[in-house]
Order: C-alpha cells, then structure tokens, then sequence
C-alpha cells in the first residue's frame, strides 16, 4: 500500500512551488527532483501567485523569514487556497522569536493548510501547548517517547482537529495524525540531527508526495515521512570509515533517488492506530 | 581547438560576478573554481558597479528573481556594457510569471549581451516564438531532435542576429550560434536533468570561458558547452551503485575540475555548421 | 592543551547565531554541526536581537551583504555587546567596493569584537595598511611568508590593540593573535582555495569554539585555526583519483566532523610567539 504514494509522484512528475530559506534551498530541490518531483522556487511578491496557479503543491518554510518573503508566502497561501492547491507549512524555528511566532499564527489563520510538519517543539509552541525549547531544534524535554506517546498523540489530534491540517511531528518517534487516523513511524538515524535541513528536506518530500497523492494527504504524509526516515537508515548504511555530515548528507538524498518500491514496503516501520 | 579555450580559462584565472539565485550560487562559486577561474556573488544595489568594473565577465540569472536584484542586474549590466565586458543572461523559468518576461525582455532592450543560454523553453518564450511550456523545464513539444533541427537553428540564428547575441541553448541535442557560426553539440547525460542548477552552473561557466577568450565569443561558448555535457558524461560513469542525483552533482563539478585537454579533444562531439 | 577547545565544543553543543551570505550559509551551517555546535541563521530586522539573545555567539559575514542584512548585522551586534555574547566579524571581500569598506569600519567603530577572520588582503584593507588587492581572494603581493612574517604579526598586534579583538589571518602560514599572545600555524592545503567559503567556514567554527571557550578567545580561535587546516590536510589524503573541488567540500567538513582528539594533537602544526 505504502508503495502507491511514492509511484504516483514517480509517474505524475508534479511541479512543487517552495517559498523556503536561502540555507537549505538546494538540497530541497534537489531531494524534489531525487523524488521524481519537480522544484521551482521564485519568492518575490510579484511572481509567487502565478507560479503557485501553475504547481501542484505549495511549500511554505519559515527558516530564514523575512518582511520580503512574508508578503509573498501570503499571496502564494491564498492562491493556493482559492484554486485548491495543497499547501505545506514548516514552521522552522518559530519560537525563536515574535516575529516568527506572530507570523506563523496569523499564517494559519489565514491560510488553510493541508500539513503543518515541526519537530515537536515547534509543533507544540505553534498549538499553544507548554513547550520547553524556543530554539530550532527539539528539546529533550520536549521530545516524544514510548511513555508520553498516548498523549502526544490527543494533542496532535486535538491540534489537527482545530486547524482542519494534517499534522507530522518529526523525532525518534516520528507521529502522522489527522483528527481520525494516526501513523506511528519508526524510521530513521540518530545522525540526521547532524545534517543541516533534514527538516526542511521532508517538508519538501512531503510536498511532492501530497501533489500526487491529492484524495488521500495524510496517507501520503505518511509515506514521505516513512521514505525519508528509511533514506537516512540507507545512507547511514552506506557510510565509509571518513565519512560525516557532509557526506552523509548526500547519500540521504541519493537513498531517496534510489528508493526502490521494494525497499520502501520492506523498510517503513509504521502502525496505524 | 577546443582545448584552447580551456587552457586560457586556467591561464588566466578570470574574475566572475555572478548576480544569480540563492538556490544553486554555491554550484555556481564552485564550478567557476573547477574551471580555474574565480567567483565573485556581491548583489547588492550600492555595489555592483564597483564589482562588475573589476572582473573580467558578468553573470546574469532570474532564478530567484526579486525587486532588489532586479535593479542591481540593470546597473552591473550597464556597468559591464559601458566598460565593454562580456555578459551572460540566464533567463531561469522566464516563462512562469508576467515579472520574469516583462524584466527579461526589458533587460534585452536596455542591456548588450554577450551570450543568452537557456533550455529550448526559455529561448522560444524569450524570443516570442510559439512555446508550448511555460514552467522552469523544457517542456517536450518544445524540444530539439534530428528532424525539428534546421528550423530551430535557423530561428536562433535571426534570434542572435536581431539581439546581437550568442544564442546557447541546452537540452539532449544542444546548440550554439551566432547569425554566421552555429555548433550542434551531442554531450550530455539524461540524468543531468534530476540536479538542480546544471543550467545556472553552465552559464556561469561560460562566463569564464568567454572572460577568458574575448576574442571568440562563440567558439568559447561551445567549448564550455562541450566541457559541461562532457563532464557529465565522466560523472556519469564515476558513479558507484548507491549514488544518486547529489552525489552526481559533486562528480559533474569535480569532472570540470580534472578535466584534461586530452580528456576535452577526445571527449566533445560538436559539429560546425 | 589543544584538544581541550575541541572537547568544550562538543561537550558545551553551543547555539551560533549567523548572518552570513546565501552562497556558502549551508556550508557553515553543516561545519557548525559537525563541530558538536548548533547553528541558526536567521537575518531579518524584526528578529535578530532575540535570536541572537539565545545564543552563546554570533558569527557576522558580510559576503553578500545587502541594505537588508546590514542594519539586522548592527542590531545583533549592538545585542551580543550588551549581554556579552562573543562576536566573530569575516569582512569578505572587503576591498571590492566602497559600501564593504564604509559598512566594515562602521561596524567595527560601533560594534566590539572578539575575532575578525579574514585573508591578509582583506585584514590589510580594514586596518588601513597598503594593500595589493582588492579582491575576494588575497593577492600574491599581499601574502605572509617566513620573509616578512615578523612586520606581518607586528601589524596584526598594533591592529589588535587598537580595536580590542582577536585577529585571525588564513593564508599559507596563519597568524591568530591579541596584542599579547601570537600563534603562527601552518596547516592546511593548497586545495582550500579551489573550494568557495572555506574561510565562512572557517569562521563559523571559530564562532562555536570561542561560545564553548570564553575564558580563553585566543586560544580557542587558534585551535579552530588548526582544526580548519588539518582537515584539509585530511580530507586531501581521504580523496580518491577522480574527486574534485566539489567532493573535497564534503571532505572537509567531513573531517570536522570526525576529528578525534589525538589527531587535533598530533596534527596541529603551531607555535606559540
């Protein structure tokens, strides 16, 4: 079943419009393509809602936000929404600062989006919930595991209920909900933390996996978060005694270029709930 | 023959100014590096003339086009016109908004181009030719083969003959020209398509070669044109079983870095027409 | 007694605010990693003085500086400076234009600094000595050698005593000093310079190694110094025959991250003056 998401974007090719940040921007292209996806970027006020009407997803990430692109990710929002074109929302880093979080809020007020993906830090500051970091990455006080899964789980639901989004919190243990259906997933390494933008890199995967998967979002969320977990479990196997970061970093996107239908089945660890 | 121009890149270790997208300008800085020749990337508004006056050649790129750039592109263009140094315009996805063409054909106007290089797509759009795509790839009606070939050079050549330019265009069958001289080049590997930025990464190679090779425009465009198809072609067969599209971006700009004379003669398959 | 900077970092995991240029801002953000440190890179106006406020340094770099980042670089200062969060000031290119050099001496008349990185040309021009280039990358004119290395380190001492910060020359032989203590360190390779932002990176590591070593700024630049060089040197020795500039990059930031402390120790080529 899991197979299906990652051959229709193979066979649908669709062009995905990303409003992103300078720092990771390549990579999220290149991870776009490596999917079978197509990638533009163009994020100025007087483009971004012709670009928007012609792609067949939208995704917006907020890691180097600025009064420029602010307007712009606005615009992209609303064209999307009128010609219903799912939209991914990737709220790098929101509790760094006012800015971010005054933005983000009204975002979701004013945009509707079709997936909000965090790691649960972010999540939790951009759903109102006690949070323990305001940094970019998780707090370890913040993070999900076997003990407090059952109620990360209601909040998300509750989270996703109110905001009408499919909500993907990123972490050891990855979680996937809409108000009703709820994917636990176990992919991953620990050594993706080490990578700059893996984050982001998944926004984008998701928004290339949404495109093609349009009746059915949060299974495709899902599905891309499987690929991108399993990507990272395949490139930390293909490792050489001097490799780091930096290589790794490559070989995550190519796993992903490689992705065979076989490896995905046999790879995902998920349960539905 | 070919080899000459190469050689004079290495030689003489030009200085670029690229004013190009934040998506892919650290491919850009690195292949320029990989050719021998050095990258500057200064875009701002109260600089740019400075900058273009001490290189050797301008690079022009709409990638990530936005109100800011746009200003600087139309001084350092000026600028470089005015002190008689060569220009590139890589007119990135011109189609895809009202913005990008209106500035493209403005720009055409106002600025003296040495070379324009762009995927078949972009030339036809730019050149008011019938296009079927508007997005940021070369759509397939549009593409080059053995049998649409004489047509298309000959609208690129009254293309270059009305604008003054070296026309480039890229895609499986690629073509340099002028009104007089015109290369049908057959490098290239179909997998270049899946890294983002192999266009904006020729362009800015081209821009070295013809910094370094004033006195032949043309010729020194198709011999960057052959060392890119061709380094992509080496790249190709250096990748191992789990490689994918990033780690073939890293092995089509270390191919430029290594490439040989012997390597380039042997390797490009241009004829002249 | 080297190592003992490498351990903090990686022990410490210090948050590294950067503004830095969109050419090599993924590059620093993944050297950052690889030390053991986390980086942020947020640059608007409306966010700098709170990111900068959770940090434990700040890394400014003004390689595509813009009307923009530039007033968002004086409020994070002005921040850093109040609550006394080390400052690390890369002044690129400084020579090229009248706006880099204005904008540069500004910065450092309002701003205090615990380290300005540079290459000599660039260290020239901002401490007003006569200076052969004005370029990105230093002049041969302008290079230290064992010839004039004693009127070099005189320079660098007077120019350390007038503005108060630590003063980090890369070239063939590196000098980091205070107006007290000098290191002179020749690591490295040559090959560094055919990769772009080798000295950003350089830089952004130095950043995390004086946030996790703020009772010693002139040691900890020093042994980010030697960090930087010798994995260059290991990264040279771990490249196979057709590897570039492009796989050289990732070597490099390899090697940061796999650094042990006995190689830190015994590859660490400096002397204490």
């Amino acid at each position: 079943m899991i197979e299906y998401y990652l051959e229709n974007v193979r066979k649908e090719k669709p062009l995905v419009h990303n409003i992103t940040n300078y720092v990771t921007a390549n990579d999220c292209a290149n991870i776009i393509l490596a999917s079978g996806a197509l990638p533009i970027m163009g994020d100025d006020v007087n483009e971004v809602e012709e670009i928007t009407s012609i792609c067949k997803s939208l995704n917006i990430n907020i890691g180097t936000l600025n009064s420029r692109s602010l307007e712009s990710m606005i615009l992209a929002g609303k064209t999307a929404n009128k010609l219903d074109i799912p939209i991914v929302f990737d709220p790098v880093g929101v509790g760094v600062s006012k800015f971010r979080i005054e933005f983000a809020k009204d975002l979701i007020d004013r945009i509707s989006f079709s997936v909000i993906r965090g790691n649960i830090s972010e999540i939790k500051k951009l759903s109102g919930l006690p949070c323990a970091s305001n940094g970019v990455d998780a707090s370890e006080l913040d993070k999900t595991d076997d003990y407090n899964l059952d109620t990360v789980i209601e909040n998300l639901k509750s989270f996703s209920e109110k905001i009408g989004a499919v909500i993907a919190v990123t972490g050891v243990i990855d979680i996937v909900c809409d108000n009703k259906t709820v994917y636990v997933i176990r992919n991953g390494n620990k050594m993706m933390e080490d990578v700059t933008g893996t984050g982001c890199q998944l926004s984008s995967l998701i928004s290339a996996y949404i495109a093609a998967n349009r009746n059915d979002i949060v299974g495709a969320t899902a599905a891309a978060v499987c690929s991108m977990g399993l990507a990272g479990e395949i490139a930390y196997k293909n490792l050489s005694e001097n490799d780091g970061n930096s290589t790794y970093r490559n070989r995550i996107i190519d796993a992903i270029y490689n992705m065979s239908v076989n490896q995905l089945i046999d790879g995902a660890k998920y349960e539905m709930r």
